[in-house]
């Protein structure tokens, strides 16, 4: 863990080595210098080459021992193998932090991954601040700082920048050159031999000069870290991520790319969501969401009202609001009024509310002002196609009239290229975002609501219930003893007990006699399991009797059962058989697991039985351990909920009785890391309540 | 139906009249005849308003009557009610086509529509082309014919352009000016009150200068001729459409916009994708792949080379190309060794091919020029991050020169702003499409590629089947006579028989005696199926009893099911039962049916029974006529689909035997319109083949 004065001397620094600093321009070692000397460096600067002479003026120190006094930073850009050298020099000249842009290491194979795994160490050690290597460097515009190889400097501006890599950082610099688009800090983290994604993240969550931070991330190192880091920062400001990997073919050349495995793509999907963060899915709407984030408030509802001069985009803009779950409502009943006076008798006041092809920007400015206090819009999107009529920059001007007076953030949408040119950079530069489809619009609206909802969801329950962790930890302890992998059905029955799940009674019988006897005294119907070690799944041997009524039918059932078994795996021993009271019979089944993730820790699932989950996929993930909202989420996130509702006439099933479950199995996936993997399935649940009728746990 | 002849005087009129036309710029009537004139109009031009005078040098003549010869084309800009009246007067004087600027028609309610009605009607009459009303105008560049209200005028090209939204039009020529961007023909439809969509489409299929069409809709007026003609345009050049109002907030704003009713969207897009229309959601796809389809050759595979001198976009690629569909596949042995000897020793020589952020343009030359020949590679894509080492315009080049000798597609991403800028521009004057993000090129790839399977799709074949129409006949005519909506199932089984759809042997009975003498002559066991024209559902009333056995059970479930319906629906007379014998009861369970589309006629469609299907939407849709492919096509489209080929160990069941089904019904669709409905449900289908166990038949 670094410390926050160590990352003071990483952004913000007194006094700068750069060691491999370089006369010839075009090597990096002397774009370093030029770049930190063009963006107005006030601190410090020291380039360090045992060459000696002069760099842009500057004399150059020979030797890192000969530093006149301690430097807050170093930039290391030296061939690989001197590095870990020049590091120890630098330790011993009492640095706080490093960049080191070098490459070679861990991406390159075994002996660049030692090489960095010894830098990472001594960092460690000497307590010195890390960034990279195979960095592109930093900038922090606030300071004037930019320590980078990139060719760009970007402009000051509210939005932080990290990213694993590197090319990236320089693809998006130069980009925002022509974009207008401003930064606060900007960070290559390089392969993360020291900061990491989540030291990143929360330093940049207390920067003030930040508003919005976006991240390119290709893996997480340590994903509990990062989760609760990224918790405390999504609290603060928006982030906005994307996840580069999310695919088999992804995951692949990120490995080869990175030399670090992939962890799965769904726990780092929920990991994402359960820690607030916006996960996109490719670069055009990061920039695009960034923009908005850092220019407007977020919208308070789901209320898009859509004005529009043409009619043709505002459809496209109704149809990407549906897609995106927001409401075109109507307005109120005085804005319509105030709509009828300003407008002709053809424009559409309803909404989108069209203000038809021959609207100057005075029309618009008496919707715009209309719609502003509408009680009804939570978000406005001004739609403007270059037609004859049209009052390009004095619609402009119009938008950034109202948009001063109103708390509602407003969206512009202006739909060409050289005749919209001067209203786009007029409302670009009041800080309007101004897009070139409606489209991508909607889409930056959708993010900020949904954002809004999570910074205003039901504050996060403390779940607290009883379990009995000591008996768990016995029959961990008895397995481990055994050497069993998989715990015997009845150990994983008392390991639910001990986690009040909702088992139904349960007795282990030997012979048949023994069966009818129990199930006599457990009341009919019951049903009859078969009891194998050597058996994981009872369904492969057909060993389930289910619905005995009489002793009659559970003695035909326990010859079945047995000769069924001995038939199909004459090599398993046969313990006996357990009897069981039945759990309701006209229930919906369910599934609930966890496994292990090697990221981002326990992970658990939902799903319904059936193809629903094993075809098309429908299964939620969260990450333990689970909020009460996080339980309630999962069991509704679930394209099949409408069926657990009670969608086609059907009794709805007791929700809560699944989510008590999910919580009981997130503590049991925190208290144990040694359960590799649980599985109950199935577990039946009707209108009353849920009944956990198997139960699978491994242990690693 | 328009002929070709007034299409040509549309397009590449010898003289146009511009009734309206005006002095006073700004007005729409001066800047039609300003248009013409800046674009270099040929022919003989003709301004046309009763106070005479001259408008930019040209005489005006006062009135249509006084018109010197014939025009071609006349071009109207007059107040509403005016227009019919020039109509009138320029069908005398012999005009060939009219394109009308004026609104204020359907869009505004009865008297506009009306108005509109006449003006179809007279243009019909005469035989006269009518474009619009509330038509932006159209444009050829190719004859330097620019007659619209927009302001720009674009360059030449090979894609054009149609859309029913005129600002959309003005909206496109702003923005084509600022992309390099060319035309060949720019069509604005207006209203549709003469030339429709399928006549646009036929005209710009025939269209040599076009070599792709892209267009924008919002309602298809008659979906069969649209489809008829769309498929003939098709095999000849790529059309790629938008459809707005997909949601229903957009089919309301449409419908409130054009004054029609959207049709069904499922009906829309299976109606594009079986015209081999390529369909997009948003405008800035639309103009990414009319590039992308004007410019490179098709892919001949789904294997795409990636080239990247950075890692992180590299990933994003393959992240895109796994989503879409596309392989990256390993380069041959010989690339391969080519690659090792032309690439540093870090490169990432598989694919995504990483040569490196210190990679100049020799390095991306040697790749390029080894993977243009590899045998493995389809596509090509070339990204490039503007690294301090990185060459733009040198890379640019060295692209430009294996395009030129290479017969797969390359596609550029150059990801940046100021620096990559003059890169791109020589990439997009060389005819390579140059796109700002990987993820957008990855997906005009697919779509090209996916166009060529269309090319090369089996060769539709013509299903010839036996059936009874005359049957079919007199079961419809039966139905009418007595005044029934939906057929008796006896009368749905003699249909299902006239189709020669796999029925059960079925007898109808009024007493439990006849039940179980009809179940002793099918032969056990048998199913028993209430009969009651007032119940259409028996599910409704559990008035179905399956798998009996022994007479026993027949009378049982006579009692059950008939006092059962009586306790439900004591309104209801009881014709009796059906006995029917059993399908096979280990089968899946189907659901063919077909309704008819206002727009499109007869929509078939093909799920499960069952959640899929009800909850989570897992429907297939073709229009009928269906082919043999289609057939096959929409039984593979489902996502359950592994289950019918026996995804969890089952048997697969047999496709061949709902193709058949789904083959049948088309035939029964197509044969009878006045059957609004019919469902097939459930089909059971196992490996052997499929028995339809209950149907039902509304008509109209």
């Amino acid at each position: 863990m670094q410390s926050n004065t160590n990352f003071h001397s990483l952004l913000c620094p007194d006094s700068i080595a750069v060691v491999g600093a370089s006369r010839k321009p075009g090597k990096l070692g002397h774009l370093i210098v030029s770049n930190l000397i063009r963006a107005g460096y006030k601190g410090k600067l020291f380039p360090v080459n045992p060459a000696g002479g002069e760099i842009l003026d500057l004399p150059v120190i020979s030797a890192i021992k000969d530093l006149p006094t301690p430097p807050d930073m170093a930039i290391i850009a030296l061939p690989r193998d001197k590095v870990i050298g020049a590091m120890k020099e630098l330790a011993k000249a009492d640095v706080s932090a490093i960049c080191v842009i070098t490459a070679g290491f861990r991406e390159t194979g075994r002996d660049g991954f030692e090489l960095e795994m010894a830098m990472a160490d001594l960092a460690r050690r000497k307590n010195i601040t890390l960034l990279g290597p195979n960095s592109l460097g930093l900038i922090n515009t606030h300071c004037n700082l930019n320590a980078t190889i990139a060719q760009s400097i970007p402009q000051k501006g509210a939005i932080a920048f990290f990213s694993q890599s590197g090319a990236l950082c320089s693809a998006i610099l130069d980009w925002a050159d022509g974009e207008h688009i401003g930064f606060s800090k900007f960070l290559s983290l390089g392969n993360k031999a020291g900061l990491s994604e989540a030291d990143v993240l929360e330093a940049l969550g207390d920067d003030p000069e930040t508003k919005v931070i976006i991240g390119y991330l290709e893996s997480v190192d340590d994903g509990e870290k990062f989760l609760r880091k990224a918790r405390m920062v999504t609290e603060k400001k928006p982030v906005i991520m994307i996840k580069a990997g999310t695919t088999q073919s992804g995951a692949r050349a990120t490995s080869s790319h990175t030399g670090s495995m992939a962890g799965s793509v769904v726990a780092s999907s929920a990991a994402l969501r359960q820690a607030g963060i916006i996960q996109v899915h490719d670069l055009e709407a990061l920039f695009d969401l960034a923009r908005s984030f850092a220019e407007q408030p977020l919208p308070q509802g789901p209320n898009l009202t859509v004005v529009t001069n043409s009619g043709g985009p505002g459809i496209l803009a109704a149809d990407a609001c549906e897609d995106a779950g927001l409401h075109l409502a109507r307005p109120s009943q005085k804005t319509l009024e105030k709509l009828t006076e300003a407008l002709p008798p053809f424009a559409a006041i309803y909404n989108p509310i069209d203000i038809i092809g021959d609207a100057k920007a005075d029309r618009y400015r008496a919707t715009l002002e209309a719609v502003a206090v509408d009680e009804f819009t939570n978000a406005i999107l001004a739609l403007l196609t270059p037609t004859a009529s049209a009052e390009i920059e004095a619609t402009a001007q119009a938008i950034i009239d109202v948009a001063e007076h109103c708390e509602k953030p407003i969206f512009a949408c202006f739909m060409g290229g050289e005749r919209i040119g001067p209203g786009r950079d007029m409302l670009i530069a009041a800080g309007i975002p101004c897009y070139a489809y409606p489209e991508p619009a909607v889409r930056a609206i959708e993010a900020m609501y949904a954002h809004y909802q999570w910074l205003n969801r039901p504050y996060p329950v403390e779940v607290c219930f009883r379990r009995d962790k000591g008996k768990g930890k016995q029959v961990i302890r008895k397995a481990r003893k055994v050497g069993l992998k998989e715990l015997p059905f009845s150990d994983a029955m008392d390991m639910a007990l001990a986690y009040e799940l909702p088992i139904p009674e349960t007795r282990l019988v030997r012979t048949s006699d023994q069966a009818v006897r129990a199930a006599k005294k457990l009341g009919y119907p019951v049903a009859l399991k078969i009891v194998s070690p050597h058996i994981a799944n009872r369904g492969d041997v057909d060993g389930i009797a289910l619905d005995l009524h009489t002793p009659r039918e559970v003695r035909d059932a326990w010859l079945d059962i047995t000769t069924r078994t001995q038939r199909k795996r004459p090599d398993a021993y046969l313990a006996g058989c357990l009897v069981q009271t039945m759990g309701p019979i006209k229930a919906r089944e369910v599934i609930v697991r966890f496994t292990q993730d090697p990221q981002f820790g326990p992970l658990i699932s939902f799903s319904l039985v059936g193809p629903s989950a094993e075809v098309l996929g429908d299964i939620a993930y969260r990450l333990a351990p689970l909020t009460l909202q996080d339980a309630q989420d999962i069991v509704r996130e679930i394209k099949s909920f409408p069926l657990l509702r009670g969608a086609r006439g059907e009794d709805p099933v007791s929700l809560a009785a699944i989510e008590d479950i999910l919580l009981s199995m997130s503590q049991m996936a925190t208290d144990f890391p040694e359960i590799q993997e649980a599985e109950l399935n199935p577990i039946l649940v009707d209108t009353e309540g849920a009944m956990v009728t198997d139960l699978r746990l491994t242990i690693g």
